[in-house]
């Protein structure tokens, strides 16, 4: 019997071997076929995610071959590769990071170049002995000085990379150990092979589909303030449940838009930083008041943790409305579409970069509701004993009051930008078709329903659709 | 008269030239006292930085002196320089990052070297015509493929450094204009070199007061917990201005302490893929479950969503509490106290490593607080007949029920940690003596109320303070 089983075991082991071999084709297929879905899919996101890889092939192309044909003659030699290093780690995907890069390369190499070897100078004046030891000292010093400056903020920000290049270029001169003419002909060598690898990278990046940084904080900033319209456009309809209409019902997706409005801090910063290395470009100016970005953004964060706390209630499930929700249910439903217009007229308006027109009538409005939502609440629940049933609903309708506030300091520091940025005034006639355009507002956002990004371009030129990067 | 206010305004330029000339060096010395204050500070926060910079000097000077000697003899040549560039762009802050980056350079320039070798044979068959349009296409493609891959979410987070020394290795080896011969010794010397760098960083940053990103993960999930407790401690009291505790109302930092867990995202999963690369150490195996403390962050950063609403209401200038308010104080500030108790208990159970003991009782007062506060609120308002009085009452109310709702899932989310982490059991005797704890904890508060990291550690062998990096 035990013999039995012994043998049932193996030959059980054995069909599953079977089995989970027959099996590896199949899951290297799926394994196949998901990737080739997620490379898809990171294509079809951002197509420049495509135009920038092969920007860098064709940079890296360029430079290779330029390194072929100098160590075939020679005049460069071996140092001609530190043009195909400074492409590779100097070509990003946006014009401001690579300048960036490129810049800060560039004088680091000057700089550490000189000190370089005014080192290399003073440690060999000093004998055989003594040359090593000084050496290594400068080396030492520099290396800790300059990485302890690498934590200070503000130069991390904009000159991390500059610092470690100054730390590589410092050591690699000072301690190259060669002769004063030979040191000279090696720094100048560093030098100019990377001012080559670093002037390709930049003409290929500005010259050839430029992707700016600038543009995409501006497009980033507005999408942001456009996903948080969304959400409060339908939000009053779905809490008190008093549409009929499907696009509010049925799309799940346009309720989360918001929620990567939360964790946006970062990379706001980021594209700022980079901004600031751009020439003039499009419609953007060198200096753009890139900072006021971020205030707007920090405020557009704020109004998100309030959503936060709204879309708490929108999944909570309350089944039976209280009397008393009824009481306010037109004026929350009121505000709380007010807030959403007033927010996409501002999306649009830095999207556009004209002056927000019709968003003070909302504003105005908004301060209206709130005033008579106060009345409302101040003359008490009427019948309605259970207070417990009646919390969720208030609530909500001091979220919607703090939204509301929320929306006028964007609105205020989205007309900062306007000023600082010189937005054009909105031409009169397009000042009468707000009524219409909401009318095609709305039906656009049935048709792209099924996408997270709504795109509605009316007036601008360049109808691009907005991503985020 | 016109000759007069021309002179007049010549003299008062002047007047304002030598004003600011004179401005000059204090402002100079302005500046210099500040950025004193700011190394000052910058090293105080975390010494680790000072000693960082210490070891990249290290590190650097040991390459260098090899780099000095090995150019002196002759054996690696110029490529020797590859190990000093190894250092510097290899070098970073965590053990972590840098074993990530010296494996991932180290990896990339063995597998790009050969495939390297294997384009140049196939592009050297192909006659002198033939070969730099085949190595163009060669470098053009793999750039473009590799660039593309960095793109990939995942493959981004781990091996991004790795893809771009494989494109620069694979471009410097193909299109180096070598014969057979001399490619081998170039592909050989610079693995060889590169490896030699890797090795003294590793080396030096593992055996040199090493700083662990999994250590620092750890801490700031502590930490963020503890900011959060802080927060809740104080909350119940100071809204409901019923304390005459000094400590909970002259003390503003503590309110503000929880800010920086809403963007603590980026910092969190940076360090968690840090950790992945770093072997066993302290209390940390190798493979520890990094993942989980993300999630933990994720539930962390929700509490703090809700406690940033909750602070609104602090900020608000409402003087006279309405009869209502007095109602529910108890069983809110209890609430809110019991919650920052369970989340300090929390933290300092990660923070130690021991099983959370108390934090059930905490839990199971919570639950009972939210039962009575929702029998209470269903009993209705009393006299009070203005709901706007009431309403911030009542959303404070609801928010703590929320939050309490939060802790729980913090709580069972640290349990899971705790037992995938196998956290120690904690011995009977200190369970004991949680009151007598918590009467410590709040003594010291006291002492560190100038501090905004309070830091109670009875039970830990190692009280370092937490720090965020």
């Amino acid at each position: 019997m035990e013999m039995g089983s012994g043998d049932d075991e193996r030959s059980g082991i054995l069909a599953r071997g079977w089995l989970l071999l027959k099996a590896l084709p199949e899951k290297f297929k799926a394994k196949m076929v998901n990737f080739a879905v997620v490379t898809k899919k990171l294509g079809q996101d951002d197509p420049r995610r495509v135009i920038h890889s092969l920007k860098v092939g064709l940079a890296l192309s360029l430079v290779s071959l330029f390194y072929y044909f100098e160590t075939l003659f020679n005049s460069f030699g071996v140092y001609a590769m530190w043009a195909i290093m400074t492409v590779v780690v100097v070509f990003e995907f946006s014009v401001g990071a690579t300048l960036g890069k490129g810049l800060n390369r560039a004088m680091a190499t000057l700089v550490a170049g000189a000190l370089g070897i005014g080192a290399h100078y003073m440690a060999s004046i000093s004998g055989n002995v003594g040359e090593p030891i000084i050496l290594g000292i400068f080396v030492f010093f520099q290396a800790a000085v300059s990485t302890f400056i690498r934590f200070f903020p503000k130069i991390k920000a904009r000159y991390d990379y500059g610092l470690l290049i100054f730390i590589l270029t410092f050591a690699l001169v000072s301690v190259s150990g060669f002769r004063e003419d030979e040191i000279l002909e090696f720094a100048h060598k560093r030098l100019a092979t990377v001012v080559i690898g670093a002037c390709a990278c930049v003409v290929v990046s500005i010259f050839v589909c430029p992707v700016w940084a600038g543009q995409d904080l501006h497009n980033l900033t507005s999408l942001n303030i456009e996903k948080l319209g969304t959400f409060l456009e339908g939000f009053g309809y779905r809490y008190f449940g008093a549409t009929e209409d499907e696009e509010f019902k049925g799309n799940e997706s346009f309720v989360h838009g918001y929620k990567s409005v939360l964790n946006s801090k970062t990379i706001e910063e980021t594209l700022a930083n980079f901004a600031r290395w751009e020439p003039g470009h499009g419609r953007f100016m060198y200096r753009h008041p890139w900072k006021q970005y971020l205030k707007v953004g920090t405020l557009t964060r704020q109004c998100a943790y309030r959503i936060e706390a709204l879309n708490g209630f929108l999944s909570s499930d309350i089944q039976v409305q209280p009397e008393f929700a009824r009481k306010i249910e037109d004026t929350c439903t009121k505000m709380s579409l007010d807030s959403g217009k007033a927010l996409k007229e501002l999306a649009l308006a830095v999207k556009t970069m004209t002056r927000p027109s019709s968003v003070d009538s909302h504003v105005a409005n908004l301060k209206t509701s709130t005033k008579n939502l106060r009345c409302l609440l101040k003359s008490g629940l009427g019948n309605e004993t259970d207070l417990l049933k009646v919390i969720p609903v208030t609530t909500v309708a001091s979220l919607l009051i703090d939204v509301a506030m929320s929306v006028e300091e964007i609105t205020a520091s989205v007309n900062e930008l306007a000023s600082l940025a010189h937005f054009k005034q909105k031409a009169k006639d397009t000042n009468l078709t707000v009524e219409k355009r909401h009318e095609v507002v709305k039906s656009l956002a049935k048709v792209n329903a099924a996408d997270d990004v709504i795109t509605v371009d009316l007036e601008s030129e360049n109808s691009v659709p907005l991503r985020a990067s």
